[in-house]
């Protein structure tokens, strides 16, 4: 059960704590009826949250996007603070104490119009091993190629809406196949994204050390994980360079890692079952670069 | 508010009406977080459903492509008379008193799993007009070949998701250009279906009268209301045709049509501003092969 709930809507427009036991939502809300909302899911350590403005401007483009309303950056940051002074005891890694964090924008019911909510769960421990671990990913062909999207803001481009039953598919699929995560190709095998995650590799060639992730530009969501640990590799002084990333270059990389906010950086073991070098030193450096954003 | 609701979940295997008025739903539904569930719309007549093992049909397909499971026929088939037993008055149009009915499976909370409900509301005035007097379209490119996700079973092709964010925000696109209904294309412009309906069109060239609509395998949820019109339109004579069909194929028809479940056959009154034949006795025809079914 979701640990923390607090509700902004008509009746509790700064954010009010409510029984996370209780039902909540009603039946003809249409971000149950049909995926129509948007969201944002952070990571916070030791009861702070990380890279909130990122998230809030990513946020507040799908809800542009979307034609719903967005609650401006001080309200959000004060019912998610709300939400994470009730929460429980957070996920316990080697980073502190942390927790994940949902916000979302539904279009509520016809009659009720749209409303958001904000909740809080600890990091499970699944997270924690994967961080430790790695996962075993699939490639999985996405059918059509994102970028044709990229024009027709009806089609939603780079929002991150509720719909999401094809990542959850590609999921499922991915472990009916004995891996733990699935990761999208086009139709030339170009690398495109993870189903909940960006793709990032790293080229070490003596002296020159880079870091690639496919194109931003080419129907795959911006991610703000990604871009966090791009600013602050280039501070460190490597190369930052975006796709076309084919599978052969993530076989030939010395490091693949699916990021996103709360699992941060998991290395990714095997590419459809081939092995890939696992590098503690660089998932670190990598880790490190995104735990400090 | 919806109108009548019956549930069949763990505790409710055979199905029991709920207070609709009463939040219903986890706020860690699955439905909800991840557009992650499958539904059906169908129509009542007098309390009557119609083309109810269609529907049931296409959500066992669909929830077995969400590898979800679904209540056998009979169940579904109590759930929704029970709600229809219990409903208000029907939508009063010309063909007797309508109840839009609307079956939903969600993957649920990650505790509780999956579940099922049953919604019954009247068939809105708005309908009824659009029935009557017809609607303007405007023609939305698809961005992709949805053909091309055709082979891939994570990419859910044919099934009916809860995932309709890109199908809503189309709808809102449509009615921001001035028309009431979007109908989406290929990228060389071939129609592929309306954002929440089957396009349908007649060509009546002397004695031969003919029914076309864009081919199904091509990427397009196959629809049960364009099926039930096939069907009666051949026994009555009618030529059959699919696809692919073009613009000025429409342009050209002598009726086009948008049909669903609920709505029937809707003529298109106007295609990006163009204005098309509307025919009422064609579309009392068409109307009357599918309301039979």
């Amino acid at each position: 059960m979701t640990s923390t709930v607090v509700v902004l809507d008509a009746e509790r427009p700064e954010g009010a704590l409510v029984d996370p036991a209780v039902p909540l939502v009603h039946i003809d809300d249409q971000g149950l009826t049909r995926g129509d909302g948007v969201f944002e899911t952070l990571r916070a350590v030791d009861g702070q949250v990380r890279k909130f403005p990122a998230h809030h401007r990513r946020l507040t483009s799908s809800a542009r996007l979307a034609q719903l309303p967005v609650p401006d950056a001080e309200r959000c940051l004060r019912a998610v603070e709300l939400a994470l002074a009730h929460a429980g005891p957070g996920g316990r890694g080697e980073l502190g104490a942390e927790h994940s964090v949902r916000i979302t924008i539904s279009r509520g019911t016809p009659e009720g119009g749209p409303w958001s909510w904000v909740t809080v769960n600890p990091v499970p421990e699944s997270t924690f091993r994967q961080r430790r671990e790695g996962v075993d990913v699939v490639l999985l062909p996405r059918g059509h190629d994102p970028a044709l999207d990229a024009g027709y803001p009806w089609l939603l481009p780079g929002a991150k809406t509720l719909s999401y039953a094809v990542n959850m598919a590609a999921q499922r699929h991915a472990r009916t196949l004995g891996a733990d995560d699935a990761v999208f190709t086009a139709e030339d095998r170009r690398v495109l994204e993870g189903a909940t995650s960006s793709v990032v590799c790293a080229r070490v060639r003596g002296d020159r050390r880079e870091l690639v992730t496919p194109e931003p530009s080419r129907g795959v969501l911006p991610g703000t994980t990604q871009a966090a640990i791009f600013t602050a590799a280039r501070a460190d002084g490597w190369e930052l360079g975006y796709g076309p990333l084919y599978p052969a270059d993530l076989l030939a990389a010395d490091g693949v890692w699916l990021v996103s906010s709360v699992r941060l950086a998991v290395p990714v073991r095997r590419l459809d079952a081939q092995p890939l070098p696992v590098n503690p030193q660089l998932t670190r450096l990598v880790t490190g670069w995104v735990a400090g954003a």
